[in-house]
């Protein structure tokens, strides 16, 4: 096996590398209604909340002339934050997004230990950090505030168990609406708890 | 030509592809500094300041068996906001950073419409937004507040000079100290203006 930083892709990756269908159909639908729900706030004046690049470990390039300079060898590497962050409100907001068809639970194998690391410091600096998860299965999509998260990660890492139950999300996490701009409209929940 | 996304590549990506040498010396010696300054502010527990990956779109990607996926084909895209944000004592912070050898001033075409859009936008939402500036020439590197930046890119539209004076950036920009960890200790001139 050649991985060019030595490790072993992460389980989000080799799952992409395993099952790409799956995982494309699986993201792209919530990726895009977030994507699409922050272009309507961009548009709108509302918040300033952008999606970063996948970040991608470049080892070729071609440069040919007279046309673009072409990636010709790169691989996916492993996110060190969130995917999602910005302003509202003057407030710093920082998320990641995740779907699951997974009827019962959501499993914690897909969210990784650097990024509760990443979760847990912009909370102690003053940032409005959370979880989206959509279960797909339920059409439903919700809002689950970092504080809650790290709860299950330590009671994982403590021999608990590995996924976060539908049950608890319907009780303790906040169904966001889906409206017809804005798909996702997670900052009318932020509304809701944070001001 | 083939790009992609049907548009010619912007003047900064099309600088990489003409001189990629002296654009990877140009730019990498400030990106190392800042990358190194951040990693120590994250650290320190101080911030939580990271640069956006790269912005590329995937054409083509090999998934060979027992080992990672290959991006085979890929470019380069525009990013469509700035390289830097994060958290600092519950503050939004957004930043570029840009290193010139010109020796006399700053020019603008390094900066891109759509940036100070979103630096605009950045702005509007209370957020702290800034350029850092490097002249090689005079190991210096200075910072710049948004607003200060947006004077200058009116006054260009409207035929104005088409970069900014090296004695401007030393009279009203604030010079930014080098320390031994925090190479470009931005946070330090934060401390001054805002709080």
């Amino acid at each position: 096996m050649k991985y060019p930083n030595g490790k072993k892709p992460s389980s989000s990756i080799q799952q992409q590398i395993n099952n790409k269908t799956s995982f494309s159909n699986r993201g792209m639908t919530l990726e895009e209604d977030i994507n699409e729900t922050n272009n309507y706030y961009l548009l709108q004046n509302k918040a300033v909340i952008h999606k970063k690049p996948t970040p991608v470990q470049i080892v070729k390039v071609d440069y040919p002339k007279r046309s673009a300079a072409v990636i010709k060898e790169g691989y996916f590497k492993q996110a060190s934050t969130t995917d999602y962050n910005g302003i509202y409100r003057h407030r710093y907001i920082d998320f990641e997004a995740k779907e699951t068809k997974n009827k019962t639970s959501f499993p914690l194998a897909n969210i990784h230990e650097h990024q509760i690391n990443h979760m847990k410091s912009v909370v102690d600096h003053g940032g409005i950090c959370f979880l989206i998860i959509r279960f797909s299965s339920h059409s439903e999509t919700f809002f689950l505030p970092a504080m809650k998260l790290f709860t299950f990660w330590e009671s994982q890492n403590n021999g608990g168990r590995k996924s976060i139950p539908y049950s608890f999300m319907k009780r303790e996490g906040i169904k966001i609406p889906f409206k017809l701009h804005e798909r996702v409209d997670y900052l009318s929940v932020i509304d809701q708890i944070y001001f």
